[in-house]
């Protein structure tokens, strides 16, 4: 996989459910933030699109859940991007950081909601193109 | 206390930490989602409120937990209210419902942010004056 | 869809983010609660199960988003199931309850951990017979 | 304020809600992680106290929520802490880091749960009279 970005962070304690593992709901936070950080580092913001007008959002998601994390794991997520016709789809892979165990591999297909409608956004496009 | 609101939630396996009961933040979840259904129940929105430009904001908020909730429990947020100058100050208590047991006392303080500034609001005085 | 087990619950506020809808994450929540909530139903708690050294976990998952749910929506979580060889795979669905239109289409492949280790949770396997 | 520990975050999109800013009961979030990595700091993990038996529970919290956190806000969490009788009473508050403006300040009064009972935690003893 040819990953384009990546970001480090840190189980948190709340983050663990009863079975003492990260909840599984907070992997999709994990990959959410990674890719909002990952446009902020391209210079778009989650935020402004909304309040311009334009949302981009999950049509579809898929998680292969391989090793859980625990408590005070640190874990990279790792990030790569084609687009598909209408769909920006995203590959996104968290790793352990102690020993670069594969945790997650996702799958997220994203569109955008422009005016209310189907549409595209010329920001991510001009994104993509440059990568 | 002269209670004038309740609803009964259930517990959430996914509310619960790794210690096996309710993670403190989710009271804060359950006394924001009880105060909202309160306000629903007299016809005040928390969505449409903001969409109006009124956002009512909690200004401080203090819980003291006395029993935990654990995976499964039903319990009982009970509201009473009373308007203190400029602010609105909720008395929230949860329950167990299997013995009405007092698991948590919460006062909130809120404060109603007009257009970006402290103000108040006519729908939610009114609210006041009827109780 | 041959459902066996539907819940209905509503959209906290909390649970709806900045673009005013129920954030991604909270539909995994969603699902997490009815498959507990179906097990319940037939004598199973997910909590005893840990504690007995039994942890089902979620393998993978997909979901697709079809129709976002807003602040106060109703919705049905229903629920069919069947077992693959050693996966237990559930198929969940939301729809919203104002016009029963489909909000979310899911597939959730989980196995038992038996002790540590990849195995059968008797218990699920006869409730899977009776159905 | 002596204040003897800090972390600094930045806020998740998925933390704000739908008035744009961070939801209240993430800032409750924000100081359990705080505390937790203070504790560790100092060689004191909660997740294996509690596999001790010994489960440090907040008994109290109170929070002032002074400017809200918006996406991508950058934070810091500082905190003091002190033994009042049985009670270890932790001071915690929180400022924005592009402008060091203050936040929230927050009292969090926890108390150890030994085996089932309140008690006390050597480990934090030792702890706070080191500071």
């Amino acid at each position: 996989m040819n990953y384009i970005h990546e970001i480090t962070l840190k189980v948190r304690d709340y983050e663990c459910d009863l079975q003492g593992i990260v909840n599984n709901a907070n992997y999709q936070h994990y990959l959410e933030h990674a890719r909002h950080e990952f446009l902020l580092s391209r210079g778009i913001s989650f935020a402004e699109l909304h309040q311009q007008g334009t949302d981009p959002v999950v049509a579809r998601i898929s998680m292969s859940f391989k090793t859980p994390l625990h408590s005070r794991d640190e874990f990279t997520c790792k990030l790569a991007v084609k687009k598909e016709g209408i769909k920006y789809v995203f590959y996104q892979d968290i790793y352990r950081r102690s020993d670069n165990k594969l945790c997650l591999k996702g799958v997220v297909e994203a569109v955008c909601i422009v005016n209310g409608r189907l549409g595209t956004s010329d920001a991510l496009d001009q994104l993509l193109a440059c990568d």
